[in-house]
């Protein structure tokens, strides 16, 4: 790869470009983007004006840029998800129908929760996950399932800390979170009563593709009595997004391994 | 930005290989990558090697290769897009669990329709676009709606052709395509009996927000006499996520203008 005179390659600048991109931040000036991906405004200018000449950026009428209609393209068409999401979209919706609560769809990716497909519920209670976005693994009931099926080099890497607290009710204890992984693959699934935010109550369980944990299918609910009667509902669901997952032909795991 | 001896850009030959991706390619080796991007190998195998280092393209155990969680994640997260597909998956599983067909969305993007979004139903007809899937606007019902409302210029140009029979029925007369996009601005809504496929009805409407048309909503139903009677339940929708999105602070624009 050709290299600046800092040594780092074009690649690596391009990301840190698409890097300074996020949910929070989804419109940015030249400006905003040298700074934010610490690269001299010359360059950032430069490399700017190409990617918006290949659709990876766009530009408004006030020359703000935004990610690019075609870089969504290259990512979605050929996307390892693709399948995951578009098979778990469609029991997303029934379960939504039936219980009426928001659903969301996460998979591991680099130590975290990845959340790749999520409905929101009319009436829902407040949900802090997007599509896109990520949590710990060790806070959020998709997180814990995915920690529980997760390789033992990947647990151990996380339980052994820091198991930050987002509210009184996270797990924040070695030993507190080997207890309830165990008890998370003994019941089938993850039940965290405030554990990212007082009002809700996040349940979890795994999607399995061939026997194999490929995803985290979970439900926000309320924090009160009747959630917790709510885990069969999203158990049946999770084994019935598995089984349809398992009848598909090809690949729908979310990553390449 | 750096120059390969065939005066390439770096960025130039990154999107070439991401190009070489698709629903149809989901996973190739380094050789198809060359062959597909026409680049050397040594070439692809280098820029592979560094895409993948970024989380760009990730390697199976075969060494195959595909686009990365990372690549996904940096195209949606900051999407110019997820607003409104966000807000049309809530509306299009009201519609597929009232009318039970098959629903997508799509948006006016380089001359054609990209479909951004899809609800299959269980018991679906026959629907051959796909999320990051394009179709031709003259051809398909979404396609129309999009032309109807697309800039002067974009009309002209798709007007005067080519316009490519999918089947008999598509419309491939610049006269009757000038007629039926009078047609579906009279009525509001695009019909389209087996333009795509001989057993499928195309029926879609217009998205809007805050009064300019961001995308087409369409149902995919069989092509038979109760094909007609579904346009008031999609035009209803169609309605509804348009005032969804007219509430919605900031932008939910499928494009940067």
């Amino acid at each position: 790869m050709a290299r600046s005179p800092s040594g780092e390659s074009v690649l690596t600048r391009v990301v840190r470009i698409l890097d300074a991109f996020g949910p929070e931040a989804p419109v940015l000036t030249v400006g905003e983007i040298s700074r934010r991906a610490v690269l001299p405004q010359a360059t950032a200018a430069r490399l700017v004006k190409e990617m918006t000449r290949h659709g990876l950026l766009t530009r408004d009428q006030q020359r703000r840029v935004r990610i690019g209609t075609r870089m969504w393209e290259l990512a979605e068409r050929a996307s390892p998800m693709q399948v995951l999401r578009e098979a778990a979209l469609q029991y997303m919706g029934d379960l939504q129908a039936v219980v009426g609560h928001s659903t969301q769809l996460g998979v591991l990716d680099a130590g975290e929760v990845l959340f790749v497909e999520r409905l929101t519920a009319p009436e829902s209670v407040v949900n802090l996950t997007r599509i896109g976005g990520r949590l710990p693994l060790h806070a959020s009931s998709a997180g814990l399932v995915l920690l529980t099926h997760a390789p033992a080099e990947v647990q151990e890497q996380i339980i052994q800390g820091p198991l930050p607290a987002l509210t009184p009710r996270t797990i924040v204890d070695e030993r507190a979170l080997r207890a309830e992984l165990a008890e998370v693959r003994r019941r089938g699934f993850a039940f965290c009563p405030g554990h990212i935010h007082p009002d809700a109550t996040g349940i979890a369980v795994p999607v399995r593709q061939n026997g194999r944990v490929v995803a985290a299918l979970g439900l926000i609910v309320p924090n009160d009595g009747a959630a917790w009667s709510l885990h069969r509902h999203l158990q049946l669901t999770g084994l019935a997004l598995s089984r349809a997952l398992s009848a598909v032909p090809g690949s729908a795991r979310p990553k390449g391994d």
